[in-house]
């Protein structure tokens, strides 16, 4: 099964924004094990875009196509649908009043310009979108064309209920590919080819960087189900015993996530002070729902005013040491864990850039602690990159230190 | 000058990453007035990169290419540019003799595999990169095609040294372009059509969702750069006077980036308390460069007992209106203010969700508040969406809150 996917919008073509709905379709394309073979942009233009339905529809047995379906004068992709086809442009009396029910259930007013979504090609089927408009099918020539809107939710929702039931039900019997993602920190790529250079089987394996991560995909393919989730099993299994404690989740899972996992099961609570990396350790950890079981607050303290006051960081130890120091980072550390009474606190101190450097104490410096009842750990490091890479290798740095620690016990 | 972009790897016809370089080069294409009329991804295929590249060469004048150019077995670029072109596929040998010596001054050792990366299509000229390896110019048939590799920074630096005076060259004498962006926050796209309808000129306006913000691409057109430019202000002036306050920037300019001038202009500085928003709001403050000389700190209290004691708010009141109320935020304001002694101070307390909303409190439902010497200010919000939708609209919504207070001063 072939699959191309077409992404129609000015603001793709002019690079105002990324094109973030093709990576979401090929990417929900290929873990059922379908292959994407093309990807086009192109703009809010009826010819460009008849011609590019023309051209994938000779060349792919599915074509998925988002965008330039709403109700303003540049949505043109039904229109060039019919045209490329050659067939009539018409309203959808039975879309129109669906379309017509949704307004009233959202209590909005509903406009000639609303009227404009129901134009459909003739013989498009509409496709159920539970949170927006439009979305329809059309079969040309034995070939299937899905059409959805260009919003990202209205995208992902379209995909679940109609788009990978479609693929499951065509793909069935033919060729089964399990796909996972494998996420690491700690190495570098070549310190993960190291450590995985004697593992033996038929898959493969991508590296996919995700700065400061490294992704693997491992691809498993052959002709029985049973036989390829098994061997995807062996081979995870595989690659987890040679990386260790380097991997730290899989497909879904974020690296702030895991740290929460593994705090509920040990009943812990944690809290943070952040210099450096500016309140990005606290917001990711809050990134996940129920979060406010295990965290239970954060201090940013730029100043050494507060440092002192809010976190009791000596003075002299900032006047003898610095800010940015073993000591510094300690006591911050133990200060924000007495302040929350938390099992576990956090701290980082650094210098984020592009200023602020010195030769003794250079840009990319950060110490970062943990404390827990009877220890606190320090380490140092030198990071690259400009402010924000140098905040978000801290802030992962500090997350995983807590994941590894929290591993060991 | 019509411009078509191709981007070559697995990586982005499986969905493992979003093609950010398309966007750039877009978008870099784009300000200078050229027109990009299609984008194409291929993966890691000669037969499939060999086929695009004689396509895009029959459409457009100019055409650029990224990804594929590395040492590993998986980078076909160039070996499929040849092929496309009936061209020898060769080495070549100044280009060799170059990359020999980067490998020297980054002291890293030379190998076979390295080698690769000098074989060329016949007629190729090697770019400079001053970062990276890779990327060479190709003329075909009056058409000109670049090739660069695909890691982001190095794009971007071959962007600015080679391809955009390649590009003001053949556009030169041409129709003059002249684009900006205009950042908007807080009226609905809908009402920024309304203050904007009676705006006349002759330009264009593109409407770029960029939640929670929007976006405005103007973009004018002519024979003669003085007249273009000039007419470029005025509308901008036009713009600015129709949507006053609502409009906070423009092109790279960002909201916490403008913020943050205003408080150097007036010599203030500030700190925030979080509750819901977990931290972003003293993230995306301590992103910009030089954020130290206003921001002092900041709290993140998800406990009512940090609440308390970090902050002072008054246990009757947390029990009377509850953590997330106009009484609560208030306190925040107040208390964070008083512990970093700030000119102003933010407040946020709300429910992110997906669990811990009430009838009374549903989810979405955040309380912002901003404290000055002798003022408190508490808006009632609520927002939609999920997690990370709901903290970064209140996010938003704070930093717009002082924005507009420093600007009434």
């Amino acid at each position: 099964l072939k699959v191309e996917i077409i992404t129609v919008g000015d603001e793709v073509i002019f690079g105002h924004i990324v094109d973030t709905n093709a990576a979401f379709l090929a990417n929900a394309v290929y873990s059922l094990g379908a292959k994407v073979t093309r990807i086009i942009s192109v703009g809010d233009d009826v010819a460009a875009i008849s011609e590019v339905l023309r051209e994938a529809t000779s060349r792919a047995d599915l074509i998925i196509v988002t965008g330039g379906l709403g109700s303003t004068p540049d949505d043109l992709t039904s229109q060039a649908a019919a045209q490329a086809f050659g067939r009539r442009f018409a309203l959808h009396k039975g879309y129109l009043e669906s379309i017509r029910e949704k307004f009233q259930g959202w209590d909005l007013k509903f406009t000639p310009s609303s009227e404009r979504q129901a134009m459909l090609p003739e013989g498009a089927q509409p496709l159920p979108n539970p949170i927006g408009i439009c979305g329809f099918k059309l079969e040309e020539a034995g070939k299937t064309l899905f059409f959805l809107p260009g919003v990202p939710r209205e995208v992902e929702k379209i995909t679940e209920g109609v788009l990978l039931p479609f693929l499951r039900e065509r793909i069935r019997g033919k060729e089964v590919i399990r796909a996972s993602l494998l996420k690491i920190f700690g190495p570098t790529e070549t310190g993960v080819k190291e450590l995985l250079q004697d593992l033996e089987g038929d898959y493969e394996l991508a590296y996919l960087p995700s700065f400061p991560e490294i992704h693997l995909r491992l691809v498993v393919r052959g002709a029985d189900e049973a036989d390829v989730e098994a061997r995807k099993k062996r081979y995870e299994e595989g690659i987890r015993k040679k990386l260790g404690i380097h991997l730290f989740g899989k497909d879904d899972e974020v690296l702030e996530g895991v740290v929460g996992e593994l705090l509920k099961e040990k009943g812990m609570t944690i809290s943070v002070a952040e210099s450096c990396t500016g309140g990005l350790v606290a917001h990711r950890i809050t990134e996940i729902p129920g979060s406010s079981d295990y965290f239970l607050g954060g201090v940013v303290v730029y100043s050494n005013q507060a440092k002192e006051e809010l976190l009791g960081v000596p003075r002299h130890i900032l006047e003898r040491f610095g800010p940015v120091s073993r000591q510094t980072a300690e006591f911050m550390a133990r200060g924000v864990r007495r302040l929350n009474r938390t099992t576990l606190a956090l701290a980082t101190t650094g210098i984020a850039g592009p200023t602020g450097g010195t030769p003794e104490t250079p840009v990319g410096r950060v110490f970062i602690a943990l404390a827990a009842q009877d220890e606190v750990k320090v380490r140092k490091y030198d990071f690259f990159g400009d402010r924000h890479q140098i905040k978000l290798m801290a802030s992962e740095v500090t997350l995983d230190m807590v994941r590894r620690y929290l591993l060991t016990l």
